[in-house]
């Protein structure tokens, strides 16, 4: 199979970890009988150095002509201290998601028992937890209308939802629900907003074409609670814009294994992959980050975009393997024998 | 001193918690040579049944009328399964905080040592976590215009801020911090929202006027995270309406005493105190509740609204000798000797 895919590593350690997962994905593929065509186009503080913008036109049309996008981080402190920039590299994440139609953000929060001990939770607290998150990517308050009234002196946002948008989130919550534990649980705060409302309608509709589903709703307060309390409560669960993010983020944290949590935005025709990690200045050109989510993220790829599941078992098996025999960069070694990016990158290469 | 208290009970095991924060105030009361006058006023579901509105105007006077307001909890299991009911006890509680004016919701977090096995985090991570929310009460999404379009297909929520909202709580936000260690944070998402970009560029501001205290500003989905990592690295945090609902409620299971955490919303004329778990309707009428959040939430009334600090610290003070005497409810007695929510109450009174 000839696999076409666009690689954005952006910036920070964006690159390093890219490398990595080209290394291992060219040795899936060599092992499997597959080609890949990687194309590396500029996004983030990278693009905007390079030509002024974060997501250029050029990077758009790379990620359309391929059949996959594979993404790094993105984001400079030179930027975060300055909110009155007019160019950030999160407008670049907000407009490439919206014009590559990325609606479904997939995140998984599982744990390793091997790091188990590096939850903030305890152990039979975290201990079984196995959930995904599906968050809706290119509507509500992000993308809604926004400004200043009144002399400058009152802002607004608006969060919009259509039953439409809705509808196709909710559809592919129910088909990964059939694929796990059927059991759904739906996010909003219908107490108080309209367009949460809207999601709980539309999702009550849908239960009655997906039967095996049993189906939850709790307020996203309840929820911010209970992830802390009893995670492997949850399986699949459904939300809007704004509350994914914020609670995709708690749910990263929670396994202990954040630098190992990979994600996947899908959209109607393409769809990306990327560690759910930020871009980490800190670290960047030190060969010192963990590439392991976004070598995960590539597992999450060969599976997803490419239907290519013994591909992505291989990664994943390899990876659970160089956690057990420690071969991992310093953030996973416990004070021990640690190596470079670029090695663990190297070892999972060769023993795929 | 004469303290005209209006008394909302509210539903579940309200009326039980509140019995028993009474007792201890007029205990207290009564040792510092104080007259308390009870109004007790119908809130809720019990309100709802009574007379039609779960937030009636001779409530609504009789909590004008006094100088403070305890409040139980409110909620009923019959209207959470109907997210289309005309009449909700939450409206009674928006109507309440908007005629009040209750717009700055004070929520601690802190840890008892001998509690701090409850937690579901770490004892090293949680331990030392002494922080407090400033959550905006009166504005933003949840008060803002919403609707549905398009033949009800699509539905809209509306977030407003002025700069006066942002400021009347910011500057509660830097007194607090100078009462405490002097740092602040600001928690937003001012990467993508107008009225978090507003939120940020008004605390700036206000930064002369407080040189000394320190400012820090941390996207929402960020402080998620850390709250569940590092809890203790936070003092004072103040947000927006939306944020704070969902933070303060992650962050009150972090420290395994949600059962004990009391709140208090103020308003320009008026205050009220509310222990921040629910209705709790599964032990309503068993008198099985753990009354302390609501008792602890009548510590901070002497204090905040009356400004009787030792009122509140012997309240505080027998709280303490409670626990560590093991005269608590079954939540707290891992299996020992538990009490009755009554009989708790009898002997906080009895012991003040
Ligand atoms: C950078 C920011 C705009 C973005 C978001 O809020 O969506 C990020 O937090 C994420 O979750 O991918
Ligand atoms: C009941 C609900 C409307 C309310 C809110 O969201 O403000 C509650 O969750 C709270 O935090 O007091």
């Amino acid at each position: 199979m000839k696999l076409n895919i666009a690689l954005l590593a952006g910036d920070g350690i964006g690159p390093e970890v890219i490398d990595q997962a080209v290394k291992v994905s060219d040795a899936v593929a060599a092992k499997f009988g597959h080609e890949i065509s990687w194309t590396p186009a500029l996004t983030g503080a990278a693009a905007i150095d390079a030509v002024g913008e974060p997501y250029p036109d050029e990077t758009h049309e790379a990620c359309v002509a391929a059949d996959a996008v594979l993404f790094g981080a993105i984001g400079h402190p030179r930027f975060d201290n300055d909110p009155s920039a007019k160019v950030r590299p999160e407008q670049g994440l907000l407009k490439m998601r919206q014009k590559l139609g990325l609606f479904a953000n997939v995140r998984p929060t599982f744990t390793f028992p091997s790091l188990i001990e590096k939850s903030p939770l305890k152990k039979e607290r975290i201990e079984g937890t196995d959930l995904v998150f599906l968050r809706e990517l290119t509507g509500g308050i992000y993308f809604g209308k926004r400004g200043r009234e009144d002399n400058d002196n009152t802002a607004y946002d608006t969060c919009t939802y259509t039953r439409a948008e809705v509808e196709r989130l909710a559809k592919k919550g129910f088909e990964m629900a059939m694929q796990r534990s059927k059991k759904l649980c739906c996010v909003d705060k219908a107490n108080v907003l309209e367009t949460s409302r809207l999601w709980r309608e539309t999702v009550q509709k849908l239960e009655k074409e997906y039967p095996e589903v049993e189906v939850s709703y709790e307020f996203v307060d309840a929820v911010a609670m209970r992830l802390v309390q009893w995670p492997s409560a949850y399986d699949v669960l459904i939300t809007e814009n704004l509350f994914g993010d914020i609670l995709t983020d708690e749910a990263s944290v929670i396994s202990g294994s954040m630098g190992l949590m990979p994600s996947a935005s899908l959209g109607e025709k393409t769809s990306l992959f990327e560690p759910i990690h930020g871009s980490y200045p800190q670290a960047a050109g030190k060969d010192i980050a963990n590439p392991l989510a976004t070598v995960l993220s590539a597992a999450m790829m060969f599976e997803t975009a490419f239907g290519l599941k013994n591909e992505a078992e291989a990664i994943r098996e390899v990876v659970n393997r160089s956690l057990a025999e420690g071969v991992v960069t310093e953030d996973l070694s416990d004070g021990g024998k640690s190596y470079k990016t670029s090695e663990v990158g190297d070892w999972l290469a060769k023993n795929i």
